[in-house]
């Protein structure tokens, strides 16, 4: 079958099946779950041995240390991915809640019922746990899903994919709710972008390229954020232990990942004060700080800073530090160079803080707090599926309500429109 | 000036605009919208005079008495557009009210707080008025935004927007928030719908056509609904006055708007008994009736109709009526030729009712009710930006809620991340 007609005959399935997932009952949808959790570790050996041939693969092409342990199924991996679906299956159903009904003068009874957005196609790299978690995340909340793993992990995929297919068979939930497209061909990708018509929302997992590449081509709605460039602004009322350990805790905890932070901005008022107490904890760690010209004045370890490094993504230990001339000062440096992912102000002062949060359009915004703070499950959603910076549909970690819509529902008795 | 910069220029100054607007207070807003209308008021002999042209323009290119109608600025229409920024004045400042505040168990307190989206585009036909309404509700929602009318209107228009910018600048809303793009070419649009970076949300306003112009073209968001191909399934246990009465009113009352029905579906075991009532009611008010085999048997005057007739949206005293074999026929037929906007359940079944209402997945499903009553003013939203049948964001009618996002906001106390 050409390449095209597969991807279409796959989407086309799960648009199909969509229909009947939206009316499972949760008690369905969380034994399916569970059976998922089960084949799983009970297929620990063959998903094993599947992922050793992609991993293979990935020696054989020189992949880095760090690729080779994302592509990696361990034990470990496996139970955590088990566990996963079951946790899911513990939240409660995003599905069929009303809500904001009120009474019409004319007698109708108007509500809002949460529904699912339909069919979701997923397109990812590298972690194949990623199969897993979405596909649970997409069955809890009634959505049929398409999943386009990357080739490098094909193998482990397809077992994956298998696993679950057995799981969901069991325990009656149509064939053609979970999907994975199984062919290498990196046009299945495009191919799949086309598909408005069977795939309502596309959420990319993975590198800024996977992501642009995404929404380049894509006709379907795009669920994305680029990347997290982050920022803790110290205001001159700062309390210097909360500033201190916030800024350390921010860049260095994980600096791996979107929610660290790339760029620290102080106040000019205690910049003479903290800088170097912070620059102390960096060199520390092995931070490397890029300041501006006013920073380099106070910390004589920092490098010049070049106007890239501003709106740059690090995800290393390395940390771009600005004076600004208070929150006005911030507000325009975030405004310009920010990601609208996460942005902390560390602050006692009462209306900097409260005009933080309200002025700062950013995701996140937050007052004396780490920005590692920004995910799913810190924000009590219980999952995630993603995070958006855009501001359409979902903004922020998204959790499994993220993954649905709501429908006008209006009961009447015989009312009509005079 | 090229075109291209001066549809960026136009867009970069909204986009600039949009932080300043997105914090003003409800007070400014709202002084700022009265000022608005009355602006309109003491101008509407310069935008008769201004509209005349375009009405000159028309009659010389003998565009239709129903597009002249549309196109006329009469005293009773500025009024109108008057008292529509008024009652947005009125209703609720939609931007920083907080929900769902949780506290976390590290002592995060963790809420959404709804802000603007940013800089939304409208472009739209015909109807000058829509420069005003769609002006006064993003303006209150805290929105910039960018209006690009049809050529047919353009004096209208461009007199209407300099009245807008007058009271805005009066009333403290900055320069940028409001625009109307001027220039008549029409390879204008497809710059605007480059301009990602700009430009949040699309909204277009119009026919089919314009509609699928905008979403094969455009880089930005669309919030859009093609068609409104409605449906009234009369069930086997319908309270037959109640099925006469909704049947008549969902296409006769006003046939020309998207919320009228186009497809009437009835259950077999009642189409002996209600289809003669209902066509001899159709009959009465001229009502063309398009039947299946099965109604033109029943319904002597029917003509048989083709395939096309179930998707079409006649927006005309035609309907077409098809008699199916109970709910999950009706479902079948719905989900095959609808168009996700409004279905209507005629039943004193409760099991039926509450199956309509849940497995049917378009924007609005009622029971017992004229899909008439599916839009922004009769649910209770206040106002009414537009209609979408895509499930991202915004599904079924749109008021000022729907022209805001929510950001998460967190409030700490020192939290870092272990």
């Amino acid at each position: 079958m050409a390449l095209k007609d597969e991807v279409l005959e796959v989407a086309t399935k799960a648009r199909s099946a969509s229909f009947e997932v939206a009316n499972l009952s949760s008690g369905v949808k969380n034994g399916a779950l569970e059976l998922m959790a089960v084949g799983l570790l009970e297929n620990a050996d063959t998903l094993k041995s599947e992922n050793a041939k992609d991993l293979a693969r990935a020696r054989e092409k020189g992949l880095t240390d760090a690729m080779i342990n994302r592509l990696t199924l361990s034990d470990k991996v496996i139970a955590s991915m088990a566990a996963g679906l079951r946790e899911v299956a513990a939240l409660p159903d995003p599905v069929g809640t009303v809500t904001d009904v009120k009474v019409r003068p004319n007698g109708l009874r108007v509500g809002r019922m949460s529904i699912p957005l339909g069919v979701i196609g997923i397109i990812y790299e590298s972690r194949p746990n990623v199969t897993a978690d979405a596909a649970g995340l997409c069955l809890k909340s009634g959505n049929a899903v398409v999943l386009r793993g990357g080739s490098e992990s094909i193998d482990s995929n397809r077992a994956i994919a298998k696993v679950l297919a057995t799981a969901c068979k069991k325990g009656g939930v149509p064939e053609g709710a979970i999907q994975v497209i199984t062919t290498t061909d990196r046009d299945a990708v495009l191919e799949m972008l086309k598909l408005e018509e069977q795939i309502d929302i596309i959420i990319p997992r993975g590198g800024e390229g996977l992501i642009r590449f995404v929404v380049e081509n894509s006709k379907i709605p795009v669920i994305k954020h680029y990347k997290g460039v982050c920022h803790v602004y110290v205001d001159g009322d700062a309390d210097m232990e909360k500033a201190v350990n916030i800024a350390y805790n921010a860049k260095v905890q994980r600096p791996g990942v979107c929610n660290s932070m790339e760029t620290l901005l102080v106040h000019s008022a205690i910049a003479e004060k903290f800088l170097p107490l912070i620059a102390a904890e960096y060199a520390g760690a092995g931070v490397e700080v890029r300041g501006c010209a006013r920073t380099c004045a106070i910390v004589a370890e920092a490098k010049k800073a070049v106007d890239s490094d501003w709106a740059e993504e690090f995800l290393d230990l390395i940390i771009a530090v600005k004076v600004v001339d208070g929150l006005d000062g911030a507000k325009a440096h975030i405004e310009r160079y920010g990601s609208l992912h996460t942005e902390s102000i560390v602050t006692e002062n009462y209306t900097n803080a409260e005009r933080f949060i309200r002025e700062v359009n950013s995701s996140s915004v937050m007052v004396n707090a780490s920005t590692r703070f920004a995910d799913g499950f810190e924000y009590g959603l219980g999952a995630e599926i993603g995070i958006s910076t855009t501001k359409l549909h979902a903004y922020g970690p998204m959790g499994l309500n993220e993954l649905t819509t709501k429908k006008f529902v209006v009961y009447g008795d015989g009312q009509i429109r005079e």
